[in-house]
């Protein structure tokens, strides 16, 4: 039954040459074996974690040997994984996958190998898709584990844990128990051990209903990318308009769907379809969402020099990549045309000053206005590019916001036609 | 928090009036009371299914005098379900649910009202989608319970029982603990109180990752359905392409969607997409599909009347609705031109004779050939369509055919030019 599967899978030993990855345990020494009695070329890569001490060791020394005796090519790695998970700051056990699945890669083309052969079956998979599941999941993780996927193939994805093992006891294979203790391994022995007894009582075909369940929802997924690739053949500059959200049905999983590598969550996405209003944006760890009059625009996140200097008297200070030369200067010397120089009253400034970023929050009373104006407006208004306004440096003194650098004064310490002198301010940047 | 995501779900009381569906359980009192408490006009139904004695009448006047309290139209109708159930041939869980909608469906005809509002909430609907899951499913059942149907509102479909016990403990709502039995309620209790349980060691925050995963499904099947009606609107005269089989992504999927009212189900979809001969057909119990040069036919199963006519000697028989004549003649009178008359020779006749349907692996040699051919191939090469040869007759005798009826003599057994006589057999039909 499971060679029966295999073929199947594999109708005939072409001259592609696969990369079996074997552990030692069941599943992978059955796979192994299936493709050496089937006479099909095959490489072995075996990774020893080193996290299992002598017992890693004695898996390692079951494969080489079934190899040496078969006369196929066996390689194997150890891995110092603890290191790497610390270093890569993950958990062990992505790391080992991380390790195992880069090295993989690396043999198939040194060694110029079609694929890589796991030994993935049918209960993995319904235990993966409870997961799924459980953890939460879009139309991707319905499908549980892909039988094909760039550069793997998993020959015996439809048998059984009891198939292989009728095939190991019936062709007498060795293997070795396989002793994880990764916290995927305890979650899936409490699906498999205790929800899937309680669900088989209530369908005893479970398994059976679950090919077809998996197959389906593979289906579903291929429908799926089909719709999205066709939604995201309409976005253009990174801006999803507003008509393409209007017209496309289940617009919210596409959106997660897209927006997902940019670092937007489902939430995010519920919050984007109630926002109609320009100017609102929403912010990941990476990108701005920004809406505006077409639609939605994604930019990454603007790159800023975090910058807060003090400014205890007239000078010339470095300020981040710019230089800022403050000095006192006679009031015939005054040179409004340069929108890097300010001036100011020496009388309305109270020391010291400030150079540091805008925040939320920050008003100013810009120069030729009475009242006070929110800094972001002001600079919604003077149309500033989203990736400028963020980096947008604010000069205060102990009062007030004396300018919006570059771009506008304060009216309130304008300098003053009766004094003979005023403050200025320059911004040189190197 | 109830009373927010019902009026998410409603947010002002309009001119529609609902119909509640009202047990007298916690859920349905709780919506009850939101409905009435603000403000909006609504009629109450309760359906007393008489499966629980006094227990069912003890409900029915809960939600009796609540009404008459705050003058709220109440409606009520015992069901002999037990017997609806017996009649229609199903389980009393199924005929309850088909009662209890049928007569919701006529209250609103009736009252004029515009939908039916239910009380499922959060955990219902996460059961449902287990379930769906368990039992087996496609993009409908993963949507769990949709939050609209066809008139049909779910109004507090988001809320978790723990909020529809505080809103009753806090309004001082009176409601009865349920006390169903069906085997569905057995199912769902082990999914609620043993399966989920387990899942929630895995992810504490389950229930809110369901409504996710619930949210992300809706919008799969929306996304599905639009492909499916266009994977429809390219089938005409039920025939499907095989250029649409081929070029439709995820096939089997819309194929199983699609052949599922006509009786076929996912195995046959498997074994169709692995046939490509023309001629091969699949059967449902109320259809035939049919492989042919350009795809699929479709084929309402042609109703056949069956017959198996036993005819010892000459004479007049009634054989389903036609009429058979059968007596010797002179040769001089024999007349080729009429099909529905054939002549054989009396002495290569081998009394009794016997007319019944064609059935599979019947052969006989067509006049004018010399092997023998099957009659399902004969009619094939005749042209016949497909719903006259599932109806063909054959007329045999203790040896072998000697007519399609209708179409074509044997070989074996044609008039001897030598003799005076023949045997005469015309069908006459009514």
């Amino acid at each position: 039954m499971l060679r029966k599967i295999f073929l199947k899978y594999l109708p005939n030993p072409s001259k592609e040459k696969f990369l079996v990855g074997v552990s030692g345990g069941k599943d992978s020494m059955a796979l192994l074996d299936l493709f050496y009695s089937e006479g099909f070329q095959v490489e072995v890569a075996h990774a020893n974690f080193q996290l299992r001490g002598e017992e890693a060791n004695l898996d390692e020394q079951l494969v080489h040997t079934y190899c040496r005796v078969k006369n196929i090519p066996f390689h194997v790695k150890r891995f110092d994984t603890k290191k790497h998970a610390k270093e890569s700051k993950t958990s062990t056990q992505m790391a080992a996958r991380e390790l195992r699945y880069q090295w993989f890669y690396q043999l198939l083309a040194q060694r110029n190998l079609t694929a890589v052969a796991l030994a993935h079956h049918r209960r993995d998979n319904i235990e993966t898709l409870f997961l799924n599941i459980t953890k939460g999941t879009g139309p991707k993780g319905l499908q549980g584990i892909p039988p094909r996927g760039e550069n793997i193939i998993r020959p015996i994805l439809e048998a059984t844990p009891e198939q292989i093992l009728q095939y190991l006891e019936e062709n007498k294979i060795p293997w070795r128990e396989d002793q994880s203790n990764s916290e995927t391994y305890y979650q899936r022995n409490k699906i498999r051990h205790l929800v899937l007894p309680l669900l088989k009582e209530i369908n005893p075909g479970l398994e059976d209903t679950f090919l077809q369940n998996l197959e389906r929802f593979r289906n579903l997924n291929l429908i799926f990318q089909e719709a999205h690739r066709e939604f995201e053949s309409q976005i253009h500059n990174y801006t999803i308009p507003d008509s393409l959200i209007q017209s496309t049905k289940g617009i919210a999983l596409h959106l997660e769907v897209y927006l997902k590598p940019f670092g937007f969550t489902y939430s995010d996405i519920t919050q984007m379809l109630e926002i109609s209003e320009s100017g609102k944006k929403l912010i990941s760890s990476t990108h701005w969402l920004i809406k505006n009059q077409k639609g939605w625009t994604l930019l990454p996140v603007p790159e800023k020099t975090e910058i807060d200097v003090e400014i205890p008297e007239p000078g010339n200070y470095q300020v981040g990549e710019l230089k800022l030369c403050i000095q006192q200067i006679d009031n015939k010397d005054l040179n409004f045309k340069d929108k890097h120089t300010a001036y100011f009253d020496p009388e309305l400034i109270h020391w010291p000053l400030r150079i540091r970023n805008k925040k939320e929050g920050d008003r100013f009373t810009p120069f030729g206005m009475k009242g006070s104006k929110l800094v972001s407006d002001f600079l919604k208004d003077e149309k500033i590019a989203w990736e400028e306004r963020v980096r947008q440096l604010v000069l205060e003194d102990q009062k007030k916001i004396l300018w919006v650098v570059g771009l506008r004064t304060s009216d309130l310490c304008k300098v003053n036609p009766s004094l003979t002198h005023a403050i200025e301010i320059r911004i040189i940047s190197d």
